[in-house]
Order: structure tokens, then C-alpha cells, then sequence
């Protein structure tokens, strides 16, 4: 591209986590960018907004550089709103979330912060990816992802995304020599069972902790699961149109009477 | 059936709102009743779970009747996961999420807490629909709405749900003789225009109020938007797998290098 695009970087885990420092780094090299972050974790929030409190907006700089920060009060959706309606002068050309410290494959993608800034881009027809590695730490290494997520992000820029569609990327957590490529894959058919484990608080109340085992039910090397547990890094096209089309007809059959 | 379902109610407007009230009054009259709805209002929540903090479950009594019922300090979805692995002693036969006070036709049924239930159910293999009037007012009728709950329950209670796929149902907020019908319908392609309600506070301090202009930008007649202005009931068939697979074939036409 002859003038440099315009990058809306966002995430769940909030503006500081290493996470999107090192998304920031590699789009730095890319285009001219805008970060429009939360101000906290906000994991697991799934496609939560915030139509019921106020939502804040902060000027910030967490490092040096030519991007400019903003913190939000919000969740990675409301961030993607206030930036495209708000914050930006224009549309941008690309919307990337994360990295988020832990994996968004599978059936996580529905329960994902990260995911659902890079859905509201798409609903908003930004060409939008959100990245995501598989280790939760906090001081998780990120910088065998660099070329990955360059290589994918001037992939988009150049070809853009069919309408509707946006990119669920996941990195497996190996050392870069390691990584045998990069792989367009569907959602594995997983899920988590949970496990509540349960307390009693000082008063006497009991209480929950939401734990889980991680089930995959699926065997495809078509799958992300599959990809990443063979050292690939997964891509799966993600869509906002839930409609099971091929249910409609099966349903058309039913008797609803008058 | 020859033996009463066991039945799972929940939403995410609040144990106390008229709309799971309304449904717990139909379902009683199908099975029996377990209810696990969020001691507050969960709306906009999207598919958020609670993993940061924890989770408390009190069984209470709101009004008369055979239902049992626990008050939730979760989401949606995390009602569903503590009623499945927690307070059930045995997997449900049906889960049905609602009825909320407002649309999630098209593309609200991703931001909706009222779904997120519906499809957590759904990620655990057990028949799952949402329900939602178009009003959004605490004291809406819901008269209108149960029979068309009570037909469109049996009749998955009967047939059951393809694997993998949730019901996203929608009524209008018309007297029951102006209904033409039940549609099953696909979800619309549509969206919000956010416009930010921007003031300052008494400090002085710039807040936003998020606020928005739906535009349905989809005129098909196969859609939940058209069935619902022309006065049908809604009926999409949602699913979970996010996967765009029509778009797998094109993105492995991208050069992804070494």
C-alpha cells in the first residue's frame, strides 16, 4: 500500500499487559496506529457493552513511540465503539486485538474479550483479527509470535476479508523453530466441564469458584485444536451471522399449529 | 411424553422480572421447573462467565408454585453451568432463557445475555431456546406470549434441536389477534449506529453514555426483522460453531511464506 494504513490495536487484558505491547510493536512497522484499550482485564467478558454506567476515555502513554493511547473504562466492545465513533477521524483500515495471554480456540472464541473487539470491528465492516497465544501467564514470551502476526496482518491489508468474516488466530507456545507454519482450520467441537469448587467464606456462606477441564470432542485435522496441538498456527474465519441455515428447512417441517 | 421434562428457566434480566415470571408460568404447565436466573440485571452482558471473582447461589422463593428456584450472583451463562453441575441431579430435557424485555432479533442476539444461556445449554447438549418480546419496558404485557412459547416449546420438547443449534425466538409487541404466525426465519444483516452521549461530570471529568440507532441494512423476507414488522414471531436457528467455512478456501489462497 502506497500510504500507510490506519490500525485500531485493542485487547481483553487491558492497555498494559505485554500481550498487546508486543501487538503494538509489530504494527508500529505496518501502518500508523491508535490504541484504544482497557483500562483493566476484562476476560471472559464474551460480547458484553456497557449500556447501563458511564464509560470513561483517558489519553495515556505506556511506552514510547509514535502511537497514540487511549485507556476506556469499558469492555473490548464498548473500546472498538467509542474508538470508531469517538476517538478516530476516520475509519480505520484494520482492527487487532490481543495478544491475549491464553488461548481463544475452539469454543472459547464465544467467551472471548479479545474475539468480540475484533467481531464489533467486523460488525462494523473493519477488517478485523484478533491473536491469541497459549500461555496464560503474565510474563509469557511473545516474541516468536512477531512474524506470525505480521505475515497474517499483511495478508488482510492486502486481500482484505469477505464480508462478515473475521480472523480467530492462536499461537501455539513453542519456541519459533518449532513452528511448523501457518493453517486455515474450522472451530473444534469442544468444551469446557466445569468444575465449581466450593467454599464457605468466614460468615458462613458458601461460595463458588468456577474451575473447568478443557474437552475436546473433536478429532479433524481440519480442527484449530488439531493445528495447534501438531505446532501449527490456527486460523479460523469467524462469522457474526449465527444462523444455522442448514436447521431452516427442519424447522420449516414442524407443526405450529393456527 | 410420558414423563414431565425437567425443565431449566433462567434469563438475564433478573429473577424478579416479569418476563421469567411469564415463563415460569407456561413451563409449569410442560414440566417441572427448576429456576437459576441472576439476582440482578445481567442485560448487554453478552457471553460473559465469571472467572475472577466468585459465585453465590441462594435458593429462594419469589412466588407461589411448584418451581424451585435459586437466585444467582452470575451471569447468564453462569447460571447455566452452577444449574448443570451444581444444583440439578440430573441433566435437564429442555433450557429455556427469557422472556426478555427487548428484541435480540438479528444482530443483538450477540450481544444478549437472554442467548448466552440459551447457548451455553446448547454447548452442553441440551435443547435450548431464548425468548424475547419487543418491549422493553419492566411492565410489558406478556399475555400475548405464552401460547406461542407453550407451542413452540412442545414442539421441541417432540422433535428435539439439530446438534449444535440453539432457538432464537422474537415476538412482536402486537394483541395476539394481530399475530399472523410463527416464521422460522434467518437471522438479518444489521447493526447499531452508536452515537455517544458525551457530558462532563461535577469534577469536570468527560464521561460517555452509549447510545444508538439500529439500522437493518437487510430487506430479505426470509429475515427475523422482516417476519417481526409484519407481525410474525421469529424463529432463527442459532448455532456455535462461529466457523465461516465458506471462507476457508479463499484464505488458503493466501501466500503465508516459510
Amino acid at each position: 500500500m502506497s500510504k500507510r494504513p490506519l490500525i485500531l490495536v485493542t485487547n481483553d487484558d487491558g492497555i498494559t499487559a505485554p500481550g498487546i505491547r508486543t501487538l503494538i510493536s509489530v504494527m508500529k512497522e505496518i501502518g500508523d496506529v491508535v490504541v484504544v484499550a482497557p483500562d483493566s482485564p476484562q476476560s471472559a467478558m464474551g460480547h458484553a457493552i456497557t449500556i447501563n454506567s458511564t464509560l470513561h476515555v483517558e489519553k495515556v502513554v505506556i511506552d514510547n513511540g509514535s502511537q497514540i493511547e487511549y485507556s476506556c473504562s469499558g469492555t473490548p466492545a464498548d473500546c472498538v465503539k467509542l474508538a470508531v465513533r469517538e476517538v478516530l477521524d476516520r475509519k480505520p483500515d484494520l482492527c487487532v486485538s490481543g495478544i491475549n495471554h491464553g488461548s481463544n480456540s475452539s469454543i472459547n472464541v464465544i467467551y472471548s474479550g479479545t474475539m468480540s473487539a475484533a467481531l464489533e470491528a467486523g460488525i462494523e465492516s473493519i477488517p478485523a483479527i484478533g491473536f491469541s497465544l497459549l500461555d496464560y501467564n503474565w510474563g509469557a514470551n511473545f516474541e516468536h509470535c512477531k512474524s506470525f502476526v505480521k505475515t497474517i496482518t499483511s495478508n488482510v491489508l492486502e486481500h482484505g476479508l469477505p464480508d462478515g468474516v473475521v480472523l480467530n488466530v492462536n499461537l501455539p507456545n513453542v519456541e519459533k523453530k518449532d513452528i511448523k507454519g501457518i493453517k486455515v482450520c474450522r472451530q473444534a467441537r469442544a468444551n469446557w466441564e466445569e468444575e465449581f469448587d466450593k467454599r464457605t467464606n468466614p460468615m458462613g456462606r458458601e461460595y463458588y469458584w468456577l474451575t473447568g477441564k478443557f474437552v475436546n470432542m473433536d478429532n479433524g485435522e481440519d480442527t484449530d485444536e488439531w493445528a495447534l496441538e501438531h505446532n501449527y498456527v490456527s486460523i479460523v474465519p469467524v462469522q457474526f451471522d449465527l444462523t444455522a441455515h442448514h436447521a431452516i428447512q427442519q424447522l420449516n417441517s414442524w407443526d405450529f399449529g393456527a
